[in-house]
């Protein structure tokens, strides 16, 4: 029951921030009788903001899976892991900002610090969130110290990937954007926490 | 479990792109003595966007549906699943942006094909979805090959109208916009899932 | 199953649609060293749209208590009460710009005329939903004809409601503004639902 | 049932108005070739706007943990209890209106004592909300009276600090936010309802 609720406020933060995310997106003007070329043009315009939109959106895509796949495992929450919750959907909620202001600025070291920062934040807080539920038994009985492990691992690449990206990008922008866009991709591979997932959904069906 | 907060994301998505289209609509400007004359201008002005929201709100009403009416049957969430539904929820999302470019440029052919082209690509990887869902074990024993064909057909038929409805808009944006505006119909009529769904519910009870 | 989806997707658009309609109200702007009658000129001039975003909300509120209190019975959702489902949504979601108009002009009829037929279209299928799933056996055994009766003639007096204020309003628009003000407290009356519905929850637990 | 979806449209509105936060604050300008210093000026700028935005989602955060912590013991929500509700959520969702204003007049009596009457009037609903729930015989069995003056306690905190703060804001602006800004830290404090809340959710798994 108490996760439960905390799962609805967290899928509902989610949601919104990864929707909202669109309204960045700025309306392209086209003239009156436009040629097949001036609206290529402003298409292209607002290509960044649209990168800007999908990246953010697939990156909010894996911290929800991140915070998912262990809440599969969490039983019990204390005030503690409460607020690690209220604190990662503080960075989620941020994500809209930073991306307007990478979207508008994708070449300024301080736009990518920012957007890392804001990512690496939350990658934090999801790893911190995993190590008390862990270390204070709120975790359920399946979950043997390996599985503990795989999912902290898991966490930590995240958490490598973005400083490694935020780094980079406050020397060399254009590299950091590369970095954070394989993000995303990172977690499309298969994981060994997959297979203790899926087993557990087959147990719980 | 697994499943259930998929559909919380999901919903919630879905849930916030169709209300978030109502902000397009550009509030009609009134003089201060108005004369009826100019209050029905008024709002004839606004009509092309509360037109473009109450389609696209339709048409991501049935995608919806569609969604919904696979998850009624799947028991299982495998990562490529998981990714699938994030991919889908990025075009749910992107969704008020190609609505309010459809409304600013009804009659483009450029705006059309975009607008076709996001919801096309949302039918893709709702068909792809299920496809996998079904191949890879993950639904519910109670679908028999006939139903799960059922759903592919339906599917199918979705992709098709966007299809059809993007190339004609491509050329004959006028013909392509009515044919947008026939797709929620189709799912209106009665449909063989239907039958099956309701037998299930029927079950759950 | 079936129905959880939907409410899903319900109590989501209400949610969103009941916030988003904050987002019409103006910042009052004040001079630099205001006195303290500039600023209560400033929030008086707030004042009409503050007060059509409380109205909208507590007429969202009571919409959404009239669906919750259908769905506490119903047992089986068919593709007639999802379509239904989706025309209310589309009217609620459509809320927040009437709310603008509104607020934006209050003693226009025009504004009134389209405020009241928005919430009385959403009524009416709610009305219309309660129907059908009374008379298509959705509903669950414990709906007796007298309870059927009851929810029916609950939502007829907000069908009623509405109906008379937006005529009125459409003459004389300070009386209609008046008597929409009133509608959300109709639903504050105890009424003979309340204890159907208190019986079954305390049946549930 | 009942006092799940109204859990549903509590999580919902709690969730879109946290996030919404984050659309008032502005987008930092930059010059074309800006400077390190150019840069942490604009940063600069956003400043109050990101920490109202954090002050605001924290205080929601608190809010939403009180309602969370009542909603675990109520087993039954007469028309009292729903009205109740719906009122708290229209002060959520007001919160974002008062923040933006105190956001751009933080130095303003009128901001804070408009922030803080906000804030203030939804712990009343809640403080009220506990009250009936306990009078009425909503709670579950498990409630103690000892437990239900620990949450009564709680809540009343949370009135008492939102009251000082509004009035010493009234007169010393500074010193009130201070008082705003420490108050999310009150609740981070353990207290004797988390003994009882873990200790329930421990016999449900």
């Amino acid at each position: 029951m108490e996760s439960r609720r905390i799962e609805a406020l967290v899928d509902g933060v989610f949601a919104i921030a990864m929707v909202l995310l669109v309204l960045q997106v700025p309306l392209p003007e086209l003239p009156d009788a436009p040629t097949p070329e001036a609206v290529i043009a402003a298409l292209e315009g607002v290509l960044p903001a649209v990168g800007s939109f999908a990246l953010s959106f697939l990156i909010l895509g894996t911290l929800w899976m991140g915070h998912h796949s262990q809440f599969c495992h969490i039983r019990r929450v204390d005030r503690t892991l409460l607020w690690l919750n209220i604190l990662l959907l503080l960075c989620v909620a941020f994500v809209p900002f930073v991306t307007v202001f990478l979207a508008r600025y994708p070449l300024q070291p301080a736009a990518l610090v920012l957007y890392g920062g804001t990512l690496l934040l939350g990658g934090v807080f999801l790893f911190v969130h995993w190590g008390h539920a862990v270390g204070h038994g709120c975790v359920g009985e399946e979950v043997t110290p390996e599985m503990a492990e795989a999912i902290r691992e898991r966490l930590s690449m995240g958490m490598v990937a973005y400083l490694l990206a935020t780094i980079v990008g406050g020397f060399v922008p254009k590299v950091g954007l590369v970095l954070f866009a394989c993000a995303p991709f990172l977690y499309m591979l298969p994981s060994r926490i997959d297979a203790t997932i899926l087993e557990e959904a087959a147990i719980e069906d």
